[in-house]
């Protein structure tokens, strides 16, 4: 059935549903390059201000994943449970999570990306480590997932081509923050890699991608809609993104804090959060009843993440690159610490090199921003408040002003009240 | 000063007013290529869905008519008025009104386009005279402005280019909607023309661009005031387009029904808005007091038109093309007309090769319908309503299936009311 790519423009504009018909011609003839940017353009600007309902959303999803190929992992003698955060300062939770599930028998086939803006990528900060490599054949990664139980891994560009291309065009459109549009890029690809259960770490905060709860928790509902109705066992945490993850924002900064916590230390948040997230892929997998946590204590975890980093040539017990140059930013007056905002810190780490501008451009592996007190501190002026790193010192100047405003020390006895890590669950 | 396209775009998604320097920068920067056809898809959709003040319409007038050159008239001895036509079917208005204004010492420079969809071209319909040419230099206009008093030609390609490519743009995005964006279209181009008073016809119904008063209205009004506040003595009249205007639609049998207007007979109610046009155009250029319908009578208006044609290489006493093949269009019962749809005319009028489907095809001179009967005239079953005309008769049957339900005899005794021609004047 063919469309003309103005009148399924304009019947979103006039506020319509768009059919199953008129969807999946769209996205086959825009992959296809018969529908053109310019359109494609305005129809997702229609779409964010108008919105889809859930059969629209589930169908252009549908769509977007009949654009490529589709994987399986049903021949693997494991279930398999991948997750996907929307994305956070000091996320590092990939890391640590992947070979813990593992540990319980059940395959993380995790296909990961490059951090764009002020978040940073899972991949960028596995290449800080030495000899490790993002890019596996679909074949090295399922006998890594029989061996080891655990890959992260560069997604293969076969996987719904028509939402890399949509996300692109949404990039430079002002149409990235439509939930419909983002609900079914995330999912599309979840969909398509074949995972068996999906558990979404959506987060909310100044930090975030979604700065607002009723936002986010839509977000969250639309996703996990989309997966159960696609056949995969899919539930969400809504988390903190008030405040960065952990202790560090970086590549191999955040390797270093991550292998802390494999083996049984690490910050709290980074702990809770990974623990979290680990029983809910296990009970989606049907492990409900796992002791996760001894796994971190034991050496369990560490082994499986010594394997996995070893299978994609990485020598986990490489030293990690640091930067050249540090500085300190200091407390300049006695008090409490009441603002640590994930959003400046992101920025920070960004302007000192862990995140890059465009997609071509390369990341300093050492770079980034080192967190010695949280929101609740007291803290005593001249005390260090973060440790900047960067290979590049003129780098310093535009990270002290991407804090202004983000680091806030109130008078002694104030009371900071830090929402609880994990928000809400839907699932 | 400069901005970043993505921002631009997302204060109009968001709701809010974009300021002058936004403005300025983004008509400027898409007119050179630095915002993309796909960004200013984007923001052409956010502002036809949440659009834009009187302020912000003004602003944006005045940079598509800074992206070009400014013409100017002031050097002619004589008042200058122009007409523009919203565009409606069988509008031939411009062929009369033009050599009609100027015997009485007013100047009408009216630079005309190319027909698209079912209204046709004023230009096209002169190319129906043999040797007639629409390309003229500036200065060939400006003698025969001062010699003749009326020209009729293409625009150049100077003035506001910024706006070729975005009305190139909102064609194939679903977005030529927009009334700030048809305002500026229309008003920027006759603005940067340099005429003094300028009358606007906006046309209303099935067969025009307008369907409903209120919309029509408001563009209507948002025009005026961009006139207005530019200098430009400005007045609309709001006319009938639910029924074709007079008895032919298509080009040379515009062309015959034009020059028996002139020669003081025609349809009444193409002489009735060809007269009311010229006295608005009169009284904007200061001369309120002529008695225009004399001049149809006694061959004054004739003889500007002869004039006209002959400047512009065409003989007004050649023969006029004929189709090669007519069908006629018959009653099927008796009684009366109660519906002869504009909007059906004109695709049918299309349909036989009257106008083209894309800027590149060429017309047929001789093709169009002829309109026998008017709604409220009394019809007996067999008598001709519309004569088909058309070089190639296998159009007949597509255009037959355009005139269905377009076309309707009621019983006997049925009371057509029709629309005053002249529905309202805002200026």
């Amino acid at each position: 059935m063919s469309f003309d790519a103005v009148e399924v423009i304009v019947a979103k504009r006039d506020g319509h549903r768009l059919s199953d018909a008129q969807i999946d011609w769209v996205i086959d003839a825009y992959t296809h390059g018969a529908v053109a940017e310019e359109q494609m353009s305005a129809l997702t600007m229609a779409i964010l201000l108008n919105g889809m309902d859930r059969a629209e959303i589930a169908r252009w999803t549908g769509a977007m994943i009949a654009s490529g190929e589709r994987m399986s992992f049903s021949h693997l003698s494991r279930p398999t449970a991948d997750k996907h955060s929307t994305g956070g300062v000091g996320d590092k939770i990939t890391l640590p999570l992947a070979p813990l599930v593992a540990v319980f028998g059940v395959a993380v086939p995790q296909l990961s990306g490059r951090g764009l803006g002020h978040t940073g990528g899972t991949l960028d900060k596995l290449e800080s480590i030495p000899g490790w490599r993002a890019a596996l054949s679909n074949d090295e990664m399922m006998v890594q997932l029989e061996d080891v139980g655990a890959v992260i891994c560069q997604a293969g560009s076969g996987l719904a081509p028509a939402d890399r291309k949509l996300y692109a065009l949404r990039d430079v459109t002002g149409t990235v923050e439509a939930i419909p549009l983002i609900a079914s890029s995330i999912m599309s690809k979840k969909i398509a890699e074949g995972t068996g259960a999906l558990v979404l770490d959506v987060k909310v905060g100044s930090g975030a991608f979604m700065k607002d709860l009723d936002r986010a928790t839509e977000l969250a509902r639309t996703m996990v809609e989309l997966g159960t109705d696609a056949g995969v066992n899919t539930v969400a945490l809504l988390t903190d993104m008030d405040v960065p993850l952990g202790l560090t924002a970086g590549n191999a900064l955040e390797v270093r804090e991550s292998v802390e916590v494999l083996a049984g230390g690490g910050p709290a948040d980074v702990v809770e959060l990974t623990v979290a997230l680990a029983r809910e892929m296990l009970t989606a997998a049907g492990r409900p009843d796992e002791d996760v946590a001894a796994a971190l204590r034991d050496g369990r975890a560490m082994d499986a993440w010594n394997r996995m980093i070893a299978a994609q040539g990485g020598d986990p017990h490489a030293e990690l690159p640091v930067a050249r140059e540090t500085e300190q930013v200091l407390a300049e007056s006695d008090g409490v610490l009441t603002t640590l905002d994930a959003y400046a810190v992101g920025i920070a780490a960004w302007r000192l090199g862990a995140g890059r501008a465009r997609k071509e451009d390369p990341v300093q592996a050492g770079a980034g921003v080192e967190i010695h007190a949280r929101p609740g501190d007291v803290v005593r002026a001249g005390q260090p408040l973060l440790t900047l790193h960067t290979d590049t010192p003129e780098r310093f100047g535009r990270a002290r002003e991407a804090l202004a405003g983000g680091l806030v020390v109130g008078p002694a006895g104030t009371v900071v009240e830090n929402r609880p890590l994990v928000i809400d669950r839907i699932g």
